[in-house]
């Protein structure tokens, strides 16, 4: 094992955040070091956009980029001003004492600052058709892919039973023919207002204590089949769309409990601010929001890190 | 003057705050209005964007792109997802009353939401020079401009007093041989730590109860005439940029005390949030942000106050 390295920043994560958090730091001059992740919660470096296609939302592409193009530019911008990137996932850090420690399987970093954008992970079922439909007509966000034309107009499935899947059928009866909300339980997770407010909606469909057991189609899904959990019966129904809204997964177990989570494990930061716990560390995206959870929400808390670590830099100077 | 239109959302400037506010609002369904402006507060339909050359620190842009490029590219994407947009500047609007109503010269809008998204300026000096180097040796954000080629190992002129004045003077010592910071009085204005920071820069000298009156150069600036106010004596100064570091002004006088305002006037809003103090008004960018001021921030606040307009819509609905 080599020589640690020392930085001034020392970002963990490859998706919007972490790369506008280098793009600044690099303007800055702080040279930082950026891990990007190998497969990182099995998702490739640039995190959860590399996952889909077309990216329509993202604001300066008026006619789309896909989700690995974007990504390859976030890429190039961090490395065009001086991010040195390392292509490993980081397995262990000790935020107990300054300098901070930041390992990978190959390489120990030592970093006055630490920035963990390391996302979140949507979390998915994988009966067959899942992964061979995945973006094809399987998605894991109502908001990012429900106005994409293959869903326009047909009948679309969400799994889920709390308030998250409330909403996503909700919002997707603005595009769908029909939105079939499937729980494997015989009773909702959510709140009554977000219960009422699918029920009130003529277009959405209730069936419970039922499970989608596989995703038929063509190029494109076209069809579900759905297991009542009861009977064992079960019938096929044509739907063009499967959201999964069961849950995300922040990134923030290999932290150790080291800085302070809430009850889903995200981090806590200070209000209006990318501040953690622990002064010094700084955390960005979607490892740290569970409500917006956008590339252009996350990549904007990357900046406001970013420019937090050179205040704190800027102030660490001035008592040494 | 024609029947008031009436929409779910209208969006009130279009920097890249409001833009991306459209650009969710359009995706949603929610057919946003947005009032883009006509020379609203001197500055182009776009906002601050429009008045600078190359931005390079917006992420997904590796080469950089021209200021005036990517409000085209933020604009062109509003569009097309059906936002509807008027060239006209808001006069007046009325906040007391649902539905919200709003104002430009030439025509009346209802709303059921606002999307605040107005921005702020920077404060400029116009001695002579001083417009002909605009982006050509002067700006206004050191953060944004400071690394470009024309200002690296060159001497540069901070203009101004208080705590941002120190900031970006020590921050331009990144880049410049020297800076000086160079203001009227013979007090600063700024904190005692920030000025002991510039202070204790090497690399800055204090021109204090002075002005600068003329910036000179060719093709780019190359110096500066200061005047000493108590003398009267003028001296030329090598220096190739000039950075207003004299304060913003945030665009927020149009609302006429209907929202809570903080001192500098900036919009207050709820945290990690955009809820201003009235129920379905959202504000947005740099007319509610006096500290990251980005445009990439602002970016990331535009989307989340069309998902927070889209939740307050979703309630509404509840209760009708």
């Amino acid at each position: 094992m080599a020589e640690p390295l020392h930085t001034k920043v020392c970002i963990i994560g490859s998706g919007p955040a972490g790369h506008t958090a280098a793009i600044y730091a690099a303007r800055a001059e702080l040279k930082p070091v950026m891990f990007e992740g190998f497969l990182a919660n099995d998702v490739a470096a640039g995190g959860q956009l590399t996952t889909t296609t077309d990216v329509e939302n993202f604001p300066g592409f008026p006619e789309g980029v896909m989700g690995q193009e974007i990504t390859d530019r976030f890429r190039a911008q961090s490395a065009r001003f001086g991010t040195e990137i390392f292509t490993e996932t980081v397995s262990d850090v000790d935020l107990s004492a300054k300098p901070f420690v930041i390992k990978s399987g190959d390489r120990t970093v030592t970093a006055d600052t630490v920035i963990v954008a390391t996302g979140a992970v949507a979390r998915r079922l994988h009966f067959p058709g899942a992964d061979t439909f995945w973006q094809r007509g399987i998605s894991a966000c109502a908001v990012c892919d429900g106005a994409a034309p293959i869903y326009r107009n047909k009948p679309l499935i969400v799994i889920g039973g709390g308030d998250s899947a409330m909403e996503e059928a909700t919002f997707l009866t603005k595009y769908a023919s029909k939105v079939y909300i499937v729980h494997r339980r015989d009773e909702l997770r959510a709140s009554k207002i977000m219960q009422n407010r699918a029920m009130n909606n003529p277009k959405v469909e209730f069936v419970l204590s039922a499970e989608v057991v596989e995703a038929r189609g063509d190029k494109l899904m076209t069809s579900a089949i759905i297991e009542d959990k009861k009977t064992g019966e079960k019938r096929e129904v044509e739907a063009n769309g499967i959201f999964f809204a069961i849950g995300h997964e922040p990134a923030s177990a290999f932290l150790n409990g080291q800085l302070e989570l809430d009850e889903d494990r995200y981090i806590v930061t200070k209000p209006d601010s990318t501040a953690t716990s622990i002064p010094g560390v700084f955390a960005c995206g979607d490892v740290q929001d569970k409500k917006y959870r956008q590339a252009i929400t996350a990549a904007g808390t990357g900046c406001m890190s970013a420019l937090e670590a050179e205040h704190y830099l800027a102030a660490l100077e001035d008592s040494q």
